[in-house]
């Protein structure tokens, strides 16, 4: 084969941020490893009984294209509950990045903008390529609120989707009130579809989380089971927004994923009712420990959820901060692998007690050197 | 939200042939039901037992983008053995969908042109729109066979890519040596990648059957366990082809599908190793049953593998014959659900003999009507 095999939206594609640091991850032995981006507590078990009586039953064939019934039905009460939008329906997806590929694909047209928040998890750009659109970049720094002005004068003919991310990954920071009611209200005066990545929405530790879609009924919230019942793996998510918009989605669904992993539904139904509040309080005395430990030397912003604190390097840039904590065997992740900006690194939390007081000490030595 | 807000490619994007047909079946108080496109036997056991013991040793978190090493290297083994090429790579995929998403997004340019063949498995022509291309569609009616001359006149500057089916959904089409070493051979001359999708390789009833990169190192070969071992909706494929190629996917995964669920990349590992030749050989009995029971009455051409017999309505437009079928209990698909020619039926022997001989009875009567 020849280079010109490949379509143009591949060379805009980068992967190389993220690989570099597992390239270097991979020649450690025994890292500090404060890099991860899944829960690290276990699935729970009513959750694998679940998805194993699942498999026993024979439950492995297609479902339907929008989800089973039962798991469909009780989300739908949930978020009817929640909300209470007449024309709002729920579906089920293969994980919140097949909610947002469906999402974006059904709503951009080629050359259409998507604003995005700076910094951003990284597979908004590349999600907004596949779909032949364009980023429009809200810099958030230094406190990674969201500022409601640049949102509006970023806006133009073009704008067709604006996509945030309460709790945000890589920064932590939970959108207050008056920034998604700002939000909501800005998007539904200009007629633009607001898309609310709510995947972290259980993990806040300081003010309750907040959607968008309290104040704007045409909101698209995409969701999952990942986060909060570590569930990373099995690849189940769901979505729920105005009907029409919907039903396009479940239509693409047809001809992609066809349907979410059928065993990983009726697990997804165990989750449910399976109670994380006890993992969240766990988070919160990690996300405590760190902070105590680290607010004197270092400059922490954002923070009140997710499990990541977005930090800024002490000197030099982001990745020569992470070269160096590599160097003495903690693994983070560089700013600027949710960014353009290449002054932060991003510390997980969901790691044990013990690795945090390890990856702690190494940030103190760091500081001081 | 008003229409505009969804991109022009939704509206090239119909779901409503099979639809229909859904439809009318769930109108229908206990079908004879042979539209099923999955095989009718349970998952086997030892697949089953491997997905659990995967969910309770906790691998339900994300696996690396290409899949399980366990799993790629056997995958990787199996197709060196066969093919021998030396820069051919595997990785897996979330179904046989995900590898052909992953596959045009990475090759199609909008406006570049993908040759397919009718009757085609529904999804791929989407799937290009997806990507921004056009078909280009030859007819293979009325013995489905690929002439290559037809082939060779609809190549064009803008032909990026050939995409072919053997066995082939719906027409159960095997294609002989001579025309997959044509096809190859066509490919490689004009420099144009050859997709080859062997979702249904096991089931070949008359013939061998033969991948065309046999002939040429640069097909791209999309390959699946959902129909030879029943995991349709466990959601688990690999693919194989040139390297550079391969990569060029892997990237696209990371933020896409991110990665086949893990525990069914375990389960993967076990139907490597589960000989599946008994369900063939009964599915060969039952195609021999219908026909011998219709092969006085019908016109069936093709249906030398997969499960399906793509027959000629005896009267009327494939929809008008459907129609009657089912009025009369008889649940199969038009022709053109698969087809611009609306002349033919859709018949799947995926089902158990006594369903087989209710539906016979029922072709033979409407042939007399």
């Amino acid at each position: 084969m020849s280079d010109s095999w490949i379509a143009d939206r591949m060379h805009q594609i980068d992967a190389s941020g993220i690989r570099k640091v597992f390239d270097l991850a991979a020649t450690m032995k025994d890292p500090i490893n404060l890099s991860i981006g899944q829960p690290h507590f276990d699935t729970p078990d009513p959750v694998k009984k679940a998805l194993i009586s699942a498999v026993e039953g024979g439950k492995n064939v297609y479902s339907v294209t929008q989800g089973i019934s039962p798991l469909r039905e009780a989300l739908q009460a949930r978020v009817t509950a929640e909300l209470g939008h007449a024309d709002r329906q729920t579906f089920i997806t293969s994980g919140t990045s097949g909610g947002l590929l469906l999402a974006l694909s059904v709503l951009v047209n080629p050359g259409d903008e998507v604003i995005v928040f700076d910094p951003w998890f990284v597979m908004y750009k590349h999600l907004v390529t596949l779909a032949g659109g364009t980023c429009r970049v809200i810099d958030t720094y230094p406190d990674f609120t969201i500022d409601l002005n640049k949102v509006r004068d970023a806006i133009t003919p073009k704008t067709k989707v604006i996509l945030c991310n309460s709790p945000c990954n890589p920064t932590g920071h939970v959108a207050t009130e008056e920034e998604m009611k700002g939000l909501a209200e800005l998007a539904a005066e200009k007629n633009i579809c607001l898309i609310s990545d709510e995947i972290y929405r259980v993990f806040t530790y300081e003010q309750p989380f907040v959607s968008p879609a309290k104040w704007n009924d045409q909101t698209l919230v995409i969701d999952g089971f990942s986060k909060s019942h570590s569930m990373t793996g099995l690849r189940l998510g769901f979505a729920h927004g105005p009907s029409h918009l919907i039903q396009q989605m479940i239509k693409l669904q047809q001809f992609t994923f066809v349907c979410a992993p059928q065993p990983v539904q009726w697990a997804g139904l165990a989750a449910m009712s399976y109670d994380v509040s006890h993992h969240v309080a766990d988070y919160a005395k990690k996300r405590l420990f760190l902070i105590n430990e680290l607010k004197n030397d270092y400059d922490i912003r954002g923070s009140g959820g997710a499990f990541y604190l977005f930090i800024k390097s002490p000197k030099g840039t982001g990745t020569e901060f992470t070269k160096r904590a590599i160097e003495n065997g903690l693994l983070i992740i560089p700013g600027n692998v949710f960014s353009p900006h290449d002054t932060h690194f991003r510390v997980s939390f969901a790691a044990e007690n013990e690795t945090l007081a390890r990856g702690v000490e190494v940030l103190k030595k760091l500081v001081r050197e």
